[in-house]
């Protein structure tokens, strides 16, 4: 079976949610789980879509939704005071991890500084300090988020969603099927026991 | 317990996937329901909120996010071809029989004629024919809906939904907390039981 192409965002709440979940149900189901950052205002452009913050009365809503999700998960979970932040280097040092295998370990190290600890993960110390977490060479993942290669990668992950589809984070695309929020994994855990048989 | 307030408009599929579950989520955790029409189009402006359908992507998406609810809860499902229609008159109807007991009885005969036959619920014949399947008689039924009493029930339904917070359908609203989306049910099932202790 093909990975769950999971497409998230560092700076969205929803994104962190599923970011706590995905690994034990794509166990669960059989799946193994491809971590794939993309650039959420791109994705948002591309797709004529708007942040779901723009609704005073919903934006409201959304913090006391976010609490019950964690309490279902029974996960930390604080509203970050930067938001809405520009992720894009640490989610490219996400994907300078991807030939080592830990770019799902380095994405969780981050989501958990920026959604359960309030920290600013657009700083170096704070990007350093989840490399290590993630058993990364802090040094060597600061360098390489600077590189070409890297930088490209992050235009091509997005670019990727958007061809497939994506209009908003966390999405998750397995063998042609398109799966969006945070509140939808029952139904990727259905299409992957239906590919099972 | 207060009665859980369900605020739906007859025209948002999401809508009747939540009617075809509440009544029995309801009785499952010791409430009831209080079926509450509401003018999505002035929730819309007066929360600062948009259809969900402005982006292309996500309107394609949403067609085939539909058929899953419907085939999880089992429940037939045809996008209305009439889609986005004036549910305002059937609205109406929904509320003149509130005084009888049969307003949930009559907004999901609404629903399934609208979502599962794609009927045009707001042609006269079409209402009456739910009236009578919800045991009402369709010709008292067709005049109460242009007296001002039942026309001012509808602002007033819309105008408390908006003083509650609700930005978009379905909405519930039950002792104080407020839930929105179909796919919320399991939260308010959580707060049912909760209050229960």
């Amino acid at each position: 079976m093909s990975p769950i192409d999971f497409y998230f965002d560092l700076s969205s709440p929803y994104s962190y949610l599923a970011a706590t979940q995905i690994e034990a149900l794509a166990a669960k189901h059989g799946a193994t789980v491809a971590w794939k950052p993309v650039v959420l205002a791109a994705v948002f452009k591309a797709a004529d879509n708007h942040m779901p913050a723009q609704s005073p009365p919903k934006a409201r809503h959304m913090l006391i939704d976010l609490e019950r999700w964690a309490k279902q998960y029974g996960v930390p979970f604080v509203f970050n005071s930067g938001f809405p932040f520009n992720a894009i280097k640490p989610e490219r040092m996400v994907l300078a991890a991807e030939s080592s295998g830990r770019a799902g370990a380095l994405a969780r190290a981050l989501f958990h500084a920026a959604w359960a600890e309030d920290r600013d993960i657009t700083r170096a110390e704070v990007m350093a300090d989840a490399a290590r977490a993630a058993g990364l060479d802090p040094d060597a993942m600061l360098a390489a988020i600077e590189t070409a290669a890297v930088k490209d990668r992050l235009r091509e992950t997005t670019d990727e969603a958007i061809a497939r589809g994506v209009f908003g984070a966390p999405a998750f695309y397995v063998d042609g099927a398109l799966f969006w929020g945070n509140d939808r994994l029952h139904h990727l855990a259905d299409a992957l026991d239906a590919k099972r048989g």
